[in-house]
Parts: structure tokens; sequence; C-alpha cells
């Protein structure tokens, strides 16, 4: 029987017990013995919870009981989560985590820790809930040399995109909306202003490298500026747009970004819809696989904790691999990029704008005229169209 | 240093060690230390081939050899690869293959005799060389209870009915096309009559269950009825048509298949298009997940192998888990089950056939006629249609 215990007692750490109490057989075979819970710190009370008599208000009953090897850190943010998990891990406890923004910031020394200490830092759950990609990489695609990583990695702005696409409706109409059926946050700018899906790419590029990628030096952009028209353009040139994390891995050293991105309908990320999250992996030899899941979720995500949680136990005295190192590796700036654009201009008629691009392909919808541009380097881009200032805006394309 | 030997050194043998001659660097990390073949065993001489030095014709030389810890089949076929197989596992070597049809027939015997001898068989490269899906059941699914898998599993097919619906062609026509550009064999059979298929899904129902799932047993239908109004009348219903291996598992048994399907477009499985494939599988916390890749050529089949010897490497000492028992699992007759289906007609006129299904949406095309039924029991379906023989043909219809 191994025992366990969750930090934070939310939506994620409930979930945990929820997922441990109903699937028990399932939990017992796959950790190889019984896993339960013993202690759960949250600030609150939860009277009437089946797991009230678990609830602790002490850190330090957790970090010094000895019969609690696996603890679930479902709290969230830096702090005190970043302390918890060093004292933890030091003990000789391995944790698993939720936590993306712990993760991307202090994920590589967390996990080198983990392994003096001979226990494993597993965080499956903070790059899509419902997408099993970190067991993948360290896994089935372990022997393949990736070359890139794109992925739909937040449900809500992707939902957003797709109601905008269905409906033909702008952007404020659309997050009213989903703030409304509680897809989005009342305060959504973590999501919509790509903050979310930043942080998870940043996992998916340090996995991908064994290096660490600071999430606070990817380029990230958001889809506030996305209008009906353009998502009616892109329609026209057989694209649709999609929020992407991108990661390219080359010799030279990564490109990754987050921003809006013209996805070519061919490319299989194009039909991933609504609240779903995607992730296309291209390997020198297994060519391109791609997974796909519903992002978020309380079960799904605390489903990714419980089988981390499960790994852990049926692996008791070594460390779970994870190749998460602390060395730092080359951003390429994205100037440097070649590749095709989208350009827009909400009112066409202005003078030079069709000009711009003699190579282009023209689109239009209502007022609005858009130009989908031959390959070039992104600094060539942004130097053409620097005298229109706010007046125009632009987007990357997808290879398909 | 860990030594492999490969037995069959055609497409797959030899893409085994083109992904570790080639990915040297990552096989070594993910396995834990370097990875190199020793002996290929093939009745052929392979003059100029880079290892040709390595091969040889006699299986014992491979068998006894104290240095070769891991052995790759990749003969394909029951006979020899089943005695080869055994006589290695009980020698004390792993085994990892791309053998379905070994792996359908015998897998649950095989992984049996693996445990016994602290060894381990494993076969992801057997259900679709591209998807590493074996191991997300294993690894990152197994808390989950899983209820439903449905799956693309075979790229020919795929690529027959996307052309079909591209094209408007006929499947004769397509075929021919498709065994022109080398999607499609010379015998097709086996692809086109699902066999092919119908291995996997009994592979991919065992892993679920934990159980045998005789492939034999698994009701299986291909797709050379389908006509281009078929998949025009899909269309005009908002669906499309696909070959899926489809498993549900309930309480009372199996309900397990290989058929043509028509699936509405907001299926996750519905974009999935030409040679590509797919499987989604759906839990008890996870809600749906779907993994897609090339379903086979040279290079991803391969690499999937060498994940698995890598796999193997880094656990030496231990068997790698995997979920097949001996023991039979019930299957539940196709009769029984209840579900929408769209029955068809080439020639529309004949008496009677528009007044079969009164609550039944119809649709036409050409001089062919098609109806979408309310939610029946199979055979009452069959019991309705009997009338019509030949004249008629249907196909179930998957939920959204």
């Amino acid at each position: 029987m191994a025992k366990i215990a969750i930090l934070g007692y939310g939506t994620v750490g409930s979930g945990v017990a929820h997922v441990l109490d109903e699937n028990v057989p399932e939990v017992t075979g796959s950790a190889g013995e019984a896993v339960s819970v013993k202690s759960i710190l949250d600030l609150r009370e939860f009277p009437g919870d089946p797991h009230e008599a678990q609830v602790t208000h002490e850190f330090r009953e957790i970090l010094e009981d000895p019969e609690i090897t696996v603890v679930c850190e479902t709290m969230g943010g830096v702090k005190p989560a970043y302390d918890f998990t060093k004292q933890l891990l030091e003990a000789g406890k391995s944790v698993c985590t939720s936590n993306k923004e712990l993760v991307a910031k202090h994920g590589p020394e967390l996990a080198q820790i983990a392994r003096d200490h001979r226990v494993s830092y597993l965080f499956e759950a903070s790059v899509g809930g419902g997408i099993p990609i970190l067991r993948t990489l360290a896994g089935a695609l372990a022997s393949e040399r990736i070359d890139l990583i794109e992925g739909i990695l937040n449900g809500t702005t992707n939902y957003i995109l797709t109601k905008m696409e269905e409906d033909g409706s702008s952007f404020d109409a659309v997050l009213k909306q989903a703030q409304e059926l509680g897809y989005a946050e009342r305060d959504p700018a973590a999501d919509i202003e790509g903050h979310d899906a930043c942080r998870k790419i940043a996992i998916l590029g340090s996995l991908a490298t064994g290096a660490h990628v600071n999430a606070e030096a990817v380029p990230t952009e958001g889809i506030t500026k996305i209008t009906a028209d353009d998502l009616k353009m892109a329609g026209q040139l057989g694209m649709t747009v999609k929020l992407l994390g991108s990661v390219k891995i080359g010799a030279e050293g990564l490109e990754i970004l987050v921003a809006p991105f013209l996805v070519p309908l061919s490319h299989p990320l194009a039909s991933v819809r609504g609240v779903f999250n995607a992730i296309a992996v291209h390997g020198n030899m297994l060519g391109t696989s791609m997974y796909y899941g519903q992002g978020a979720g309380k079960d799904a995500t605390a489903s990714a904790v419980v089988a981390d949680v499960c790994e852990i136990v049926r692996n008791a005295g070594r460390t779970v691999p994870v190749s998460l190192q602390e060395r730092e590796v080359k951003l390429i700036p994205t100037g440097e990029a070649v590749r095709r654009f989208f350009v827009s201009m909400d009112h066409a008629g202005e003078a030079g704008f069709q000009g711009l691009f003699q190579d282009g392909q023209a689109v239009s919808s209502g007022d609005a005229a858009g130009i989908l541009t031959a390959p070039m380097k992104e600094s060539t881009l942004v130097d053409k169209v620097a005298g229109f200032g706010d007046r125009i805006h632009w987007m990357r394309v997808a290879e398909a």
C-alpha cells in the first residue's frame, strides 16, 4: 500500500482524490500496489467531504511523515509550491505536479534535486492534462531526433477562434459568451494573451532538447487582434487560424514562439476544434505523429497526475528519467525565420497596401483586405509594413 | 553496450538497423547505454550492405550467443517466428516484434513465457508503427477505465476511401490507382477485406481488457462494397465513411468488430485522411484522447521497434509490464448492439425501400438512395432488410 499526500485541495487536488477513489482496480494494477491518500494540505476545512479527516493545515506533518512516499503538488503558483517541492524532494519523497508555472520556471533545478535524492519529479499534467505527451516524448519518441513540435496548447483560445469562424462573430463577442459559459476566466489575460501556451511550449521545448527553455524568453502573442474578417480570408485561402506554440529544433538553436498562425486545412492541427488541445511532433524516423485530447478539465488533469503517481510507485527506489537539464539553450531571434505571412488591413483602400507584396495572393472580406506573401525573412516583412503602424496586422503561416 | 540481433532483414528489419545507425545519441540516451547490432538472421546474402558481415543463416548462432540480450523479430508470419520467439524467451532473451499476426494469435502465451523468464516481450510496432499506442495504454492510460477504442488502423483502405470521396471515383478505379502508386499490394485482400485492421483491433482489445481477444472471432467486413454514391450521401448527412476497428468494453463483455462506418464530421477520426492512421480512446476520467500518425512506412515501423529495444535495455533485469493474459474474454454478438444505420440501394425505385424506415432521414445521389435510420438493434435491421438480399447494403453509424 503506497501512501500519498495532496498539496492544495482545489479543482485538481480534489480531482486526484476522486480518480483514486473511482478507479481502484486500474490504479492498483498500474502502480503494482494499492494507492491511498493519507494527508491533504489546505488552509480551508471541507466538512462533509469524504476526505475531510485527512485535511491538515501543517505542511510539516506531510514533510515529516515517513509513510508518505509520493506527494501531488496541485497548488499552482511559484510560492510556496517551489519551497515545498524542494523540501519534499530533499526529504526523499517523489513529487508530481500540475503546476506549469513552477515547472516552466524551476523544472530543471527540481528535476536535478530529484535525481540527487533518487526520487522522481514528474509533471505530465502541466502541459495538457488530457494529452499524455511528456510520457510519449520520454518513452516512445526517446529514440527519435525531434525537429518540430507544434501545438494547440490552450483550450479557451481554440474555443474562441473556432466560434469566431463558425459564427462570423467578433473576438469581443465570443470572449464574452465564453466567459458566460465558463470556458474563459473573468480575467482571461493568461489565456488570450498566450501566457498559458507560452509556459507549455517552454516545457515541451525543454524536454525535446534536454536543456532549459526559459518561458520568459519565448516571444508570445495572443489572439486579441484577430478579426472575423481574418478568419473569413483565411478560409478563402484554404486555411484556418490557430494559436500555436511552436518549437523548431535545429543545429543553430531553437526557433520558439507562441502566436496566431494561419494553418492550411491539410495540416493535422487544422481540424482540432473547440476546447480540444493537440500536439504534433515531427521526428526524423517516425515522421509526424499527433496527440489530441481534452486540454483541461478537472478529471482529465487529475488523471494525468494519478498516472504520474502510478509510475513513481511502480518504479519505487529509482528516479523515473526526465530529460530536463539546467543548461540553457540558444534561442534564434524570430526575425531570422523564413516563412510565408498573411498581412491584413481593416480598410483596404489605403494607398500602397496592395502594392506591398507584388507576388502575394490577395483576398478580401467586407472592408478588409489581406495578402498571403511568398516566403521571406520575418525581419524583411517587419521592415516592409513598418510605415503602416497599427493599421496593418500580420500573422505567420504554418507549413502544411 | 547492449548487443541485439535482428530476425529477418526485409523492410522492417533493415529499417531497425538504419534507425540504430542514424540516431546513435538519441538511442544511447534513451536506452541508457549504446545499442549495436551483432547478428542478423536471413537466408539471403546482402553484398555491399553496411551490415553484410553480421548476416547469418543459423538461428542457433543467435539463440546461443550469450552477448545478445534483445532480439527484434521482424520476419512476419506465424511460422517459424513463433518457435523462434519462444526459444529466445526461454533462453532469457527479450524479444520485440512488428509481427501483428503472431501477436494477435499467440501474444498472451508469449507474454507469459517472458514473465516466467524475467524478460520482456514488446510489440508496439504491431499495431501501427507511427502511433505509440500500446505504450500509452500501458503507461499514461493505465489508471483509466477504458470503455471505447475506435481506430483507423489501415492506411491503404483510408487512402482509398479518401480518394473515392475527393474524386467521386469508384472503389475499383481507386484501388487500381493505389496499386500503381504502391499504396496497395498486388494482392490487396488483407487490407481491403479488413483482416489487417482485425488483427490490430484484437491486440488493442486484448491490451485494454487484459484478456485474450482471438482475432479469428472478431466480425470483420472490408470496404469492397462501398460506392462513390455512398460517400456522396454520407457527405449530405454531414458524415464521411471510414473503415473502423472498434471495441466497446462493458460489464457484459466486449463489442468488437471491423467494418466501414459512417462517421460524423464532428468525430475526431473523421478528419484523418489519406494513408494516416489514428486511434481514439475514451477513458472514464480522461475523456477522449486521440493518437495519430503514419500507420506504416519502413522507418516509422522500425522506430517503434527501436523504442521497444530501448525500453527493454533501460529495464534490464526485469519484465516490462504488458497487460496481456491468457484468459479469454466474452464477446457480445454484433446483433445485440443498438445504434443508427445507413441503408442504401443502388436503384432507388424499388417498391418498399423508402417505406422500410419511416422515421429515417432519406438522401439520394444519382440513381442511388439511402436512409439514415433511428437507433435500433442490429438484429432488427438485419430482419428488416433481409427480403432485399444483395440489392441493399448497409453500414453502421459511429457516435459523434
